[in-house]
């Protein structure tokens, strides 16, 4: 294994664990595992700029939020300080890094999964494909 | 043509096709064509992952509506089926594909094609526009 | 230099520049810089579609506000027409480009930098993150 195929390596390991830990996250609140996709996007320096300049190290994290909403502003707090805890350990690993996140709420009737209606927030069929972790028709 | 040159060949054609059939179903509605963009992101199995695993095979749509918006949930229920018609063809085609899809909703005000207003949805502007199937000054 | 690094190197700038100019706006308004990221995502041909068609220079600007949002119909469209003035320069250079943006204005209660919940819009510690350029604990 030559340097470069073991940075490689070493990179998706750390994206495996990173996805696998806010997976847990999201399970420990009753959605389905398959519910949490989480995708990377390496960015160029040349191409990633905070305030105009380009920047080495920085992660812009965009999360969307469908299965579960906010009702007023003491729960998007509550959702934002639960974000960070989940990310926190990951991002403080590395010494002067920028990294900022932003969730968006859309509306859950305008969501498929595999061509299926998701089921209601904490119902029966939620737990039931939670359980299987797997969506199938109900 | 060598192997790779070819898998290539047959992907732009499948996006191509893709792009196209989705546009159609939304000029039905009275869009112009140009209104529909579609943007392909391929991303590597270890940088896409489903309920914390890698996944070979997945796809996650994320839809932008901007034109036409849903009044009620009934509405927006209907916009989901009807997203789903468009898409489901091209996804089961590939056994044991995990795809999902979501839109979002956002302000017509806060929105240009070529640093123009695009005119009001069903005006008569609107029908030049799709017509011509190319945004001008009105 | 070859061409194609000499190519990349003009990319690097312009990006740079574009990058700049579009913060210094931002600024002008009293956002700290660093609250304005930008990414660049090159896209291939044969992966952006407008209207069905390949588009080979077409851009496709997406834009989230969290800082700020605004009030009603009409300071929507005065936020647009500013967009539209810091964008405009550096699309109309491009013989025949095909450009789109909009902007989605999502929770500023969902967002964080560096693990901290930034300062209400216009208040003395948004003034002194500015000033700084720099998150610190308030």
């Amino acid at each position: 294994m030559d340097d470069s195929s073991h940075a490689r390596d070493l990179q998706r390991r750390g994206n495996h664990q990173l996805a696998s830990r806010i997976t847990d996250h999201y399970e420990r609140i009753g959605l389905p595992r398959f519910y949490v996709i989480t995708i990377f996007n390496e960015t160029r320096p040349e191409d990633f700029y905070v305030g105009g300049e380009p920047t080495p190290i920085g992660v812009r994290i965009l999360i969307d939020h469908i299965a579960r909403h906010s009702t007023d502003k003491e729960s998007r707090e509550q959702i934002t300080r639960w974000i960070k805890r989940i990310l926190h350990p990951y991002m403080e690993k590395h010494e002067g890094l920028h990294w900022e996140f932003h969730a968006d709420e859309t509306s859950e009737d305008l969501w498929m999964i595999n061509g299926l209606v998701p089921p209601q927030g904490g119902s029966e069929v939620e737990k039931a494909w939670a359980t299987a972790n797997v969506a199938s028709p109900y």
